[in-house]
């Protein structure tokens, strides 16, 4: 999907939610589990209610590698599902790769190859090479970690260099000499707030993947008021919020009602 | 594998040598390629032919995983081998995982209780919670990354804070605080030579994994001259070198060979 696209579907849809699907198999509603393939079930059907309300899908790998070869399987199908019924949706792999380079080479082909994902979000740790090999494929993207929703993430990315520039910032700014704003955004949670106005002035113009608004405590509309820009620039993620809003048999159309909620808050703030 | 176990092998093997699985389906030999799975029937030929020459094995994820459902079967069945045909050497998941903390939890439940190995690699841009998750197993290892291999290493991780310490020495001193040497090590790459010197400063007495001896041309007695404890103190990992070094129908043997000359080597600087 290329940047053109996405803000065209931004426009045309009136919302910039991501849904994650975190999906966790002693989480998701009872009756579920006598089906085949219990996390793909609730994945098709969380998909099929919130469509209308998001541009964006983000399965968290994490959950589904805990699975083993099952959990594979459920993440495959997922992704086979969105590329094939919700075409002009994103998906984004949640899985925070960054290796040297002939491994990120590796990764890179399981994710935009093999999985066919629209966007793999990236650890910078590592450094050039690490994330090059992600880079310079039409309609992909890279979304670098920046400044991270977690409690943990004072502990290294506001560290002060010499020059004055907090970590997230030559993060940013080195990737910036990597890659352009058609190809690379940057992980910024919502629990940052005011820290966005700086982003903006590290990077007016590109997107960002925005979690922690929801279970995290992050705020939609400070984000919107630091974060967005004339294109929107934002993709907002929740996850628990929506996917686990019911454990009961309306768990989809419940997720759909809170899908529905946050789009027309993004509607308003647009 | 507690550290004693670790200690007792490698002085029982006069050998500290990890073998690195970096298992790619396009670089194995042609004749396996007729098998049924052709990733663990290379895997368990160069585990039989190499075992008494190291202590540890080393799968790098990345290239299981972009093998699919395949290739995750490939992981768990040479983990499995591992557990129950090697139950001596330490197992080491080449993973670079790292996430807000109940993802973290995700990939631990994954990795230490699913696939059952020793020790994971972790990245630490994420800070604390996002490495929490892993502590507190008994026998069970986190190994941080500190100072990479590779060209980028030096993007970040030799960025010096107002404090004057570099980010991977902040790394390594704040991962100090959230465990002991019974359960942190670290990745220092060997083509960083003389670092090894400040890095035994910050940790006397840490277990590094030494990645880049070999492909990236480290030299292991320049990591050992500077980083070499009384305990050892060192694992170094060699990869390519050891399991491409034939593409013919002795692959095997020839791999044990290249093993048993580092092992050699070893000996000598032990």
């Amino acid at each position: 999907m290329t940047r053109q696209q996405l803000i065209s579907e931004i426009r045309r849809k009136h919302t910039f939610l991501c849904v994650g699907l975190d999906t966790d198999m002693r989480k998701i509603p009872q009756h579920l589990l006598s089906e085949d393939d219990p996390v793909f079930a609730f994945n098709r059907a969380i998909i099929d209610a919130t469509a209308p309300y998001c541009i964006a899908y983000k399965p968290n790998v994490a959950f589904y590698e805990c699975g083993g070869l099952g959990g594979w399987k459920s993440l495959e199908r997922t992704i086979e599902y969105l590329r094939t019924q919700y075409p002009s949706h994103m998906i984004i792999a949640d899985a925070k790769r960054g290796d040297i380079g002939n491994t990120s080479a590796m990764y890179a082909r399981c994710f935009f190859d093999e999985l066919q994902v629209d966007a793999l979000t990236v650890a910078p740790y590592m450094g050039s090479d690490s994330v090059s090999p992600f880079l310079g494929r039409e309609g992909k993207w890279v979304i670098l970690l920046a400044l991270t929703s977690n409690p943990g993430s004072h502990d290294f990315q506001l560290t002060t260099g010499t020059d004055g520039m907090p970590l997230f910032e030559r993060v940013m700014r080195k990737a910036q000499e990597w890659a352009s704003e058609d190809e690379l955004m940057y992980v910024v949670g919502a629990t940052q707030g005011e820290m966005f106005k700086e982003i903006r002035r590290i990077a007016p113009r590109h997107f960002l993947l925005v979690p922690g608004v929801g279970a995290q405590g992050g705020s939609l509309e400070e984000v919107c008021r630091y974060g967005m820009t004339s294109e929107c620039g934002l993709i907002v993620n929740s996850s628990r919020a929506i996917i686990y809003a019911s454990q009961g048999t309306d768990f989809a159309q419940v997720a759909a009602e809170k899908a529905r909620e946050v789009q027309q808050q993004m509607e308003q703030l647009l």
